[in-house]
């Protein structure tokens, strides 16, 4: 990867460093992140966003939060690591890969709490960067499965980034792409821009472009459109969490695509790690839905483009029902039919 | 009505003056308009925008372009109407309104070809005024018919503009809220943002809010969230052209609101008037789709938010199939179901 989403340096004494993707694609600028205040803030205005991303800053912002420790003994630390995680799980109530990561961690304390405090801060930093790599491989397997699913001369559609921003490797969804046009694959993609915050625009694009796949922005408005008159032949998307019965939460406008797809017989498909998999939840009315600022549609990237006063509604997650999703792509295999049989079967939790 | 939205000033020999609706809801600015040119222009970069009220400005355009004539004699006068009306027609594609004004124009001058032209002038005049009054009380025929179908507690969804500012009256979709306002009912409405040049956001907030309506805006991309979770009871929109069959071209993005309403089982209006019906195509596949500029999706009023060279497809229009369609109401009553024998039995033309 030309430029990672997240890199850290130095040990567990050490500090994150990552791309602000709020300035992309006018400014590829690493911000450094010393603190678990600048992650959290970090996460919250979506300078790293996409749920694996996401995991893994969370697991990095752990580790800068424990650097802060100054008390005294084994029972003080195991308290200090129970408080930066719910500090950090404040963030973003959406994405399950934040709380994933942040549970792998208390776990892992947990299971070395009669170490040394500085041998469980270093036990800690392992399993971050553990979850760095691990995230990085699946990436991998998941645009390897995925790809088999790709046919010559396709017309793919996404909708916002699951790519490698969204991510510590190659991305869900895009790591499918990036994996068919490196076996030779022709096709090309619709990228819807994806409002309010046009990651797709922004972001989408971008990695496209430089991947060299054949990219052609359309607004949101436009998917079904295309579906009409187009030709497009499958859609890949990534989400933010995965109920039991295979319900995907993911990006606003998520589910009028797939709404869109199924009137069209196209296929729909979620790309996905396991860790973006909440089994407590048995559908996706459970998953909470975090609400924006209105300003993020009111003033268009500074122009204030509706008039003062006027209401908004701006939920940031939608979620598609099982019933609309042809397939889930996951690091254990492919989900199909989506179903909470094969939701277990194919993950083995 | 407050600010409206088109005004002849002075006799044939006068000048029309509009809203600048680019500048909205910032500013509401009037601009002076006293050729064709800028008429042409200001339909172009839609200045002024809606059906409806591109045909008014067309006929007043007409008025415009006959202003010049310096010629000598009926026969040169014939032509030149003929020349001006071509010229007009070539500013925006898809509205039909705008071509069944120039025609009616056309049809008038050919009627009295063998009056002086002073005559002449003045008769087209006078029905330039007449398609604008006629727009009007065919507005509020609309309003008092649409109406009766919205119901006490109503969630409404509109899209784009179909207000008093794409008609020289009270508008289309929103004259249909207007009157059920006014007749004591409580309802609510969302309102689509609809990119990429934000109609909704800018106008039809902006009308409904001037209104006391209670108004929400929303992006595209979240209403066919809202039509799941919200509980959307009824969806009204505008037209840009209907065929013979009942398939209705409206903004982009129109096509998705109806799939979503289909699947949800909420019921969708059209709401046009009878110049939206283009009775010479037998289906919406003939209707012509206007491209339009990629920046308009690339650019955010002014900040770039695309890579640079980005392809794009940005169809200013989409068509939905009467299938889609619950009805549509026009000043002759509402057609429903909309098929092409009841197109031809409430139009009756």
């Amino acid at each position: 990867m030309r430029n990672p989403t997240i890199i850290w340096r130095g040990e567990s004494n050490g500090y994150a460093e990552l791309i602000d993707q709020t300035l992309l694609p006018g400014e590829l600028r690493y911000i450094e992140i010393r603190t678990k205040e600048d992650m959290w803030d970090t996460i919250k205005r979506l300078a790293i966003r996409g749920a694996p991303a996401i995991g893994v800053a969370a697991a990095y912002g752990m580790v800068l939060g424990i650097q802060e420790f100054r008390g005294d003994g084994a029972a003080e630390f195991a308290i200090h690591v129970q408080n930066v995680a719910a500090y950090l799980g404040t963030s973003r109530p959406t994405a399950v890969n934040l709380f994933w990561a942040l549970d792998r961690l208390k776990a892992c304390q947990s299971e070395i709490a009669s170490h040394s405090v500085a041998d469980q801060v270093n036990a800690l930093f392992d399993s971050a960067k553990l979850i760095e790599t691990e995230d990085q491989e699946i990436c991998s397997e998941l645009g390897r499965i995925g790809a088999e699913l790709v046919q010559e001369g396709d017309l793919l559609l996404t909708h916002c980034n699951a790519g490698a921003l969204a991510t510590s490797g190659s991305g869900t969804a895009l790591s499918v792409m990036f994996h068919a046009k490196e076996s030779g694959k022709q096709f090309r993609v619709f990228v819807d821009e994806t409002r309010p915050l046009l990651q797709g625009a922004r972001l989408t694009t971008w990695e496209l472009m430089e991947a060299q796949i054949d990219a052609t922005l359309i607004c949101d408005s436009m998917a079904a459109h295309a579906m009409k008159t187009q030709g497009v032949s499958r859609v890949f998307v990534g989400a933010d969490r995965i109920a039991a019965n295979g319900d995907a939460a993911n990006k606003i406008g998520t589910y009028g695509v797939a709404v869109a797809a199924k009137a069209h017989g196209v296929p729909f498909y979620v790309v996905a790690p396991q860790s973006t998999f909440d089994l407590s939840l048995a559908c996706g009315d459970e998953i909470p839905i975090e609400e924006r600022d209105p300003k993020e549609i009111t003033e268009q990237f500074g122009t204030r483009t509706a008039p003062q006063g006027v209401q908004t509604w701006s939920p940031a997650f939608d979620v598609t029902p099982a019933s609309f999703i042809t397939g889930i792509v996951t690091e254990k295999g492919i989900i199909s039919p989506v179903s909470r049989e094969e939701v277990l079967r194919v993950l083995d939790p």
